[in-house]
């Protein structure tokens, strides 16, 4: 098989990178290893930047998330026993959009297949060859166990931080950038609808925890654990108790109800540079992951691949290479901003028991502050909305 | 003797205490272990906040820093290369003025003289009686040996980090915060005219350093060096060429000259809560020590004194405890900002070489955000010039 773009991987990235390049004109093929229903199920972010519900309103693949999505203009900070709100939308004059990136995966399907695009469910055996000439080569199986080789002008790894792309480039041609924080997520999701219209992201002595939702019915709830902890510790009344402490403020009470889903995830930062190795290009979470505090990580995804299709349409069909030259350094100047915010996020709101007296006391003053001053609200507003893509 | 307040230590927050409490009506005795001469040559702080001259100027204490002090309208962080300015007047609409703290002692001095106040240099052996009580006593030798005991309504301890009367609180009545920053700063004096009208920050691989001023003479600069090192392994070359390297930009020289002083010094934040023990008030250094990044040290001392001042008033003069009551709160409020802005300047601007890759990568993305975007950098501005007294 002979394409312009082979793309691993189905997920947003990749997804919506085949779609830009199809509105310029370009070929690609996706293949995935997952199949279709578990792509479209994954439960992974739920809070879309402003620019990246601009852009897929552009691409026009915003017609049921502007229906089902749900827009927000603030967020809550609850710390000290009482509410703070960083008004978003006043401060900047943007929402965020809570919709989920199995929807959003969901629809990029439906656009691509209606598109007759070739997306390779459960392929397996992927390796990437020859990348650093100008003739690279994807092999995979197929889910029959059938080989396959795809020849390609230019490789897209958005395969994710587990993928095979980024394993594919020598050691010695990255810098790796990595960052362990000392605290997880228990994530759980309910059947109950959520108990205030915006997400509560709430600073207790026992932990971080985070009110947010899926959809008007299901409720998605978050409690900072230790890296160490497992999920078969925390039956469902320890969590139900655990989160109503965290939460507890007078006049609020959370919605309890069946628990859908529960996952524990580590939180890192992780970065390598550049995201280009010849004709292999990175991105999404193949080159960089942010702890989920800042809701980033899929939104720096959607920035990378729009930042790659603009440049690969320069490239295949204008012969031009000075954009995919520059793609590494253009994106990482926002993975950069987006892993300073997160970290920011994460650690003024998180309990870190390694931290000593005087540190605590310092988050408490940087939560005070950020609550009370416009210019600090603002700043913290104008990082979560996104700041407006190139 | 008596006196209403027996104020102990004659540096910025002893001297400027007894000048508002002198406003008021109230009558106080300053007691300095240091001579004269020694406290009004003492080289400390530099940067006046826009609410402490204002202050200064309300109290009629600012005739000569009206005419000396200098008013800035920005500072400079310089990195990768390039200048970067935060416009501090633009953003605020106030300024910082630099007026060293011993012009501002040598004013106060002047002026509680003028006022026939009495100030005693060169005591020793000071010692606290009776805080918990209602009569609390000073005891002191003067600087002939004689033995004194002042009788107070309440005493004021302004005596700084390493003065007598935080020690003189029992250790189970003191909650501490301590922070050591792996930083320490080289600071030199010199002969030459600044090469620059604002403060330069600059952030470069070897170290910190920063450019600032003591009159438009005299050059003030500070090296980041490694808190172990000793001013012996520094010799004049040496000092010349690291902050030549430092601030080396395209079209910027230093200007060299005799190096007048120079000193190593630590950088330390320190907290005590509460900032009260019966009837002894803590106030400036003596309760709370910043690293110098953020120039807050002073700052606080004098809004302390301004606090206490109008809690002695009420409780001297009305008989009415509220202030002195929520005194320790008002101030430590205040403080923890100020503590925190400090962490930020310091840990945004050194070189930690502790730190990790990742986290080198983070501060710079922090440098580049806070002088590229308006909010994060009037947040900046908004704290550098003073968050408005009460």
């Amino acid at each position: 098989m002979r394409t312009q773009v082979a793309i691993v991987g189905a997920g947003p990235a990749g997804l919506l990178l085949s779609h830009l390049l199809w509105m310029e004109g370009i070929d690609s093929i996706v293949l995935e290893n997952r199949s279709r229903d578990y792509v479209e199920k994954r439960v992974r972010a739920g809070v879309c930047e402003d620019p990246t519900v601009k852009l897929l309103r552009e691409v026009g693949l915003a017609e049921r998330l502007d229906v089902e999505g749900m827009p927000h203009r603030g967020i809550v900070l609850r710390f000290d026993g009482e509410d703070h709100r960083i008004a978003l939308t006043d401060l900047t004059g943007r929402t965020i959009t809570v919709y989920g990136q199995q929807e959003i995966v969901k629809d990029l399907i439906a656009a691509r297949l209606k598109a007759d695009a070739q997306i390779h469910f459960e392929v397996s055996d992927v390796e990437l060859h020859d990348v650093t000439g100008d003739k690279p080569r994807v092999t995979y199986m197929d889910s029959d166990g059938v080989a396959h080789e795809i020849q390609a002008d230019v490789i897209a790894g958005c395969d994710g931080f587990h993928g095979i792309s980024r394993p594919s480039v020598p050691d010695s041609d990255l810098t790796v950038y990595d960052h362990v924080y000392p605290f997880a997520w228990l994530g759980v999701l309910v059947e109950a609808p959520p108990a205030n219209d915006e997400l509560i992201y709430a600073n207790h002595e026992n932990g971080f925890a985070l009110h947010s939702m899926r959809t008007p019915e299901v409720t998605r709830l978050y409690l900072q654990v230790d890296p160490a902890d497992s999920l078969d510790r925390w039956s469902d009344a320890r969590i139900w108790d655990e989160l109503q402490t965290r939460f507890a403020i007078d006049g609020f009470a959370l919605h309890e109800g069946p628990i859908l889903e529960r996952l524990l995830s580590p939180m890192r930062s992780f970065v390598v540079e550049p995201m280009r190795y010849g004709r292999l290009f990175l991105a999404g979470d193949s080159a960089h992951i942010v702890p989920p505090t800042g809701a980033k990580g899929m939104n720096l995804a959607v920035h990378d691949v729009l930042v790659l299709s603009r440049a690969l349409k320069a490239l295949l069909s204008e012969g031009n290479s000075d954009l995919v030259d520059s793609y590494s350094d253009t994106c990482l100047r926002r993975v950069w901003r987006a892993e300073q915010f997160s970290y920011f996020m994460t650690t003024m709101l998180h309990r870190d028991n390694h931290a000593d007296a005087f540190q605590h006391r310092l988050r408490l003053a940087q939560l005070r502050y950020t609550a009370s001053s416009s210019a600090a609200a603002t700043s913290l507003a104008e990082n979560y909305v996104g700041l407006p893509f190139p």
